[in-house]
C-alpha cells in the first residue's frame, strides 16, 4: 500500500514531485482520471488510482491507508476561472471540502495543499509578499485557494488533521503543457519554436518569481520528509523577473529569432509577485536553485524532445 | 423606486439599518423571504421586495434600478455552519456571486457586504487586529465571508462594480433573536428571565468586542451617505470584554440573581476579538458609543416588552 496519495499527480507538477518522491523511497500512489496516453512521470513504481475528483467515493476510496496526502489538483487554472465566476467554488472548493473530510475518516497523517502565491496576495504594491502579509486576492481561482487554505485550518481544529498550505509562485519547465493557458514561458517557447510571434502581456514591466519546477520538487522532497513547524509556506526564488528579461533571457537561450507581440494585461493580474521565502529557508536550509537561463534551456531541450511536451 | 435595497432588512442588524436609513431620508426596500409575522423594522415607509436569496431570478429582480444594494443576508450562522462544512460555499457564497453578477448587470452604483470582523481573523494572539493583519478564519462561517470580500474585489476589477466590506465584530441588541444560536447577550438574558441558568463558555476570559446594535446602524449611516474610501472597514467598538465581564455587567443591569453553567469552549471560536477601528474613525470621525450596561439595559426593557423579541 503507498504511503503518498499524489492526486494530480499526472499533472505538470505532479509528475515531478511524483519522480522525486520514488526516488526518495516512498512508496507513491497518483489519483487521477483515466488516461489513454502514457504517464508524465517517468518512474515504473508507482501504483495508479484512477478516479474522478469530483465524486466524492472516488476521494474516499483514494485516501484509505494513506499516510500522506498531497492535493495538486485544480478543475481550473488563473485564466480559465475568469469564464465562470462561481466554477473555482462548485469545484475545487467543494470537492477539497470532501477530500479532508475523507482524510478526517481515513486518519491521514499528514495533507499537503498546493495553494498559490502568485495570485493571493492580490495587488498591494509590496516588493516581496511574506506569509504573514495580508492576502487580497482577485481572481476566482486564487479566492478559492484561499478558501481551501480555510478549510484545512477549520478540519486541524474540529478534527486534528495536520495539513500544510504550499503558496507556490510561478513554477516553469519540461512537461508544463503549452496548450494550456498557464505559464508563461513554454507557451513563448512553443511560439518560438513554431515560428509564431510571442505575446507580451502589458508593458513588459510585469514581475514574477519564476521557479524552476525540479526545485520546487526538491522542496517538496523535504516537506515531506520533516513534519513541517508552520502551517503556510511561500515556495518561490525569492527573485522578482520582468517579462521584459525573461524575453532577454529567451533570446540568449533560443539564439534564434523571433517577433514579440503586445497585448493588454487581463484586468485579474497582478502586477508584481515575489514571494519572500525565508520561512521556508530558514526551516528547511538554503536549497540551490536553477538560474533562469539553464532552467529556460532545459525546458527547451525537453520540448524539443517531446513535442507536446 | 427605492434608491437602497437592504437584503436582510428583515433581520437583526438589517431591521436597525433599515430604520436608521429611513430616517436619513433614503427610499429602502428590504428583500426576504415572504413572512407572516410583523416587520421587525419600524419604519412604515419601506417597499418589501418578497424574494427568495438562493433564487437567482429574485436576486436580478431586487437590485433593478438600485444606486445602492446593503447584502445583509446569510443562510448560516458562526454556529449553524459548523454541522456541515460545505453548507457556507454552497449557499452564501454561490449566491453571493449571482447578486454581485446582478448587480453589474443593473448598473448599481455601490454595494455594502456584511462581513464578519468576530471570525474572519482567528486566533492569532494579537491583542487587537486592524484591516491590514492577515486573516486567518477557521470557520466555515468565517471562510465564506472572506471568500465573498474576495469576489468583491473580482467584480470591481473586471466590472468597475464598486463595494465595501464591512467586518463587523459582535452586535447585540434589542430584536436578536434568543432563540437562534448567535448572541451571547440575548441568550443570557433570555435565561435570566425564564429563570434558567445563563451558559458561560470556557473560564470566561474569552474576549470579545460588542458592538450595541444602534451604533452599528449610525455607522451605516455614515457609510451610505459618503463614499467610503477603502475596501474594507472593521466597524467594533475597540474594547474587549471578557465572558466575565459581561456576566458582571448582566448582574448589574438585571438586578435578580441566576446561576451559571460552564461548558467547554467550540473548537472554532476564537479566544479573542477586539477590533482595531481607527481605519473608519479617523475616516468618519468619533461615533459616541453606547456602554455595555447601557445597552444591556436596552435589549433587556426591549425583551420584556416582546417576550421572543
Amino acid at each position: 500500500m503507498a504511503d503518498v496519495v499524489v492526486l494530480g499527480g499526472n499533472g505538470f507538477i505532479g509528475a515531478h514531485v511524483v519522480d522525486r518522491l520514488v526516488v526518495d523511497g516512498h512508496r507513491v500512489a497518483v489519483f487521477g482520471r483515466p488516461r489513454s496516453a502514457p504517464p508524465r512521470y517517468r518512474s515504473a513504481d508507482v501504483t495508479v488510482i484512477e478516479g474522478d475528483f469530483a465524486n466524492t467515493a472516488d476521494l474516499r476510496a483514494a485516501v484509505r491507508g494513506a499516510e500522506i496526502v498531497i492535493h495538486l489538483l485544480s478543475t481550473t487554472t488563473p485564466a480559465s476561472a475568469e469564464a465562470d465566476a462561481s466554477v473555482d467554488v462548485r469545484t475545487n472548493v467543494i470537492q477539497s471540502i470532501a477530500l479532508l473530510e475523507s482524510c478526517v475518516e481515513a486518519a491521514v497523517g499528514h495533507v499537503y495543499f498546493a495553494s498559490t502565491g502568485g495570485a493571493i496576495y492580490g495587488s498591494q504594491g509590496r516588493s516581496s509578499y511574506a506569509e504573514t502579509d495580508p492576502t487580497e486576492p482577485v481572481s476566482p481561482y486564487a479566492i478559492g485557494k484561499l478558501a481551501i487554505e480555510g478549510y484545512l485550518r477549520y478540519f486541524h481544529a474540529v478534527a486534528g488533521l495536520r495539513s500544510t498550505a504550499l503558496r507556490i509562485s510561478n513554477p516553469y519547465g519540461p512537461g508544463q503543457q503549452s496548450h494550456r493557458r498557464q505559464g508563461f514561458i513554454p507557451i513563448a517557447l512553443r511560439a518560438i519554436l513554431e515560428g509564431r510571434p510571442m505575446t507580451r502581456y502589458g508593458d513588459g514591466s510585469m514581475v514574477r518569481d519564476y521557479l524552476y519546477v525540479e526545485d520546487l520538487a526538491d522542496m517538496f522532497s523535504v516537506l515531506v520528509r520533516r513534519v513541517p513547524e508552520r502551517f503556510v509556506y511561500n515556495l518561490g526564488s525569492g527573485l522578482g523577473v520582468t517579462v521584459d528579461e525573461v524575453i532577454d533571457a529567451l533570446r540568449r537561450v533560443c539564439d534564434m529569432p523571433f517577433t514579440v507581440e503586445d497585448r493588454p494585461t487581463p484586468v485579474t493580474f497582478v502586477d508584481r509577485v515575489v514571494l519572500d521565502s525565508t520561512r521556508f529557508r530558514s526551516e528547511f536550509g538554503d536549497l540551490e536553485l536553477t538560474a533562469l537561463d539553464e532552467g529556460i534551456r532545459r525546458t527547451l531541450h525537453a520540448m524539443r524532445a517531446e513535442p507536446r511536451g
